[in-house]
């Protein structure tokens, strides 16, 4: 979807030097690219029983909660440090530019839940493995990763693929763009 | 809509004590609560010509995101400092415990267009206020302001009266719950 990607915008330097960084609320701000974009996940994920869509502070929130609604989900958030006003689990993860901590409310998911998990950049894959833990010490199921785009050079792919000796629970991640 | 009222959780002295924080997490994770949300949202503005919903970060993203969604506009948001990556506009703005910097980008909103604003709970209307004046720099028309709860003995909803010498150019604030 090359004309998706011409509308997100690339700032240098951002949130540091060296950093270059995708600024997707371009694409947000188009109505029609971003009823492109929700149409694009949730026709992937419809009929998958998809019970809950789990997305990540904070641009993922508004990929989330329109994937949540379109498949019929709930819509579950996961958050940085000192922002859950209730008992959570939490993560340390690495980011492409340091590290931080997620959390998760610990009623957010019931054992066995089908999860999807919905964040709008994969770069080195740091936040989502963090929190694919969180899903799974709650017993979620996760079903798989999507993103609204991909950072190709840092692979964040290869983080998420299931480990050689175990069953391969997770499929790949999909990008949208 | 007392049900969907029945599934907000009271947190006593969050952030702060004395705060009685309003947690829609338990709400939104609720497949048929939320659907209902989005659609009661969703059913009000249909046909209204809305063009871009901006919604609050953080939680109010995922409403935000999935009423554009439902009514076909753009998403836009509104971030706390140093979050948005491009040239931005701000206000400061009281919140019901301390003040905070609002920033949108410059190029989030054109001149005449319909917006919406969204929030998950209306407090004192600070914030909310400050969102207005955002939208207005940008040359915005606001049409409605609509939250998912309102807090009633802050009196938030006095605040966002046009003033006395003004057209009333909004209406009230709306509530879902």
């Amino acid at each position: 979807m090359e004309d998706l990607k011409a509308l997100i915008r690339d700032i240098p330097d951002f949130p540091k030097p060296g950093i270059l960084f995708k600024d997707i609320t371009t694409l947000l701000k188009d109505p029609r690219a971003f009823a492109r974009v929700i149409d694009s996940f949730s026709q992937r994920y419809v009929g998958q029983s998809i019970e809950a869509v789990v997305s990540i502070e904070a641009r993922g929130f508004v990929l989330g909660g329109a994937v949540a609604y379109r498949l019929g989900a709930g819509a579950i958030i996961v958050r940085k440090r000192g922002k859950l006003p209730w008992k959570t689990h939490k993560v340390t993860y690495e980011l492409e530019y340091g590290t931080d901590e997620l959390h998760i409310h610990q009623d957010a998911i019931s054992p066995g839940q089908r999860v999807l998990i919905l964040d709008d950049v994969l770069a080195t894959g740091g936040t989502v493995s963090g929190v694919i833990n969180l899903v799974e010490q709650l017993g979620g199921r996760v079903v798989e990763c999507a993103f609204l785009a991909e950072l190709l050079f840092l692979q964040g792919r290869d983080r998420l693929k299931p480990a050689p000796d175990s069953a391969a629970r997770r499929t790949h991640p999909r990008a949208c763009c």
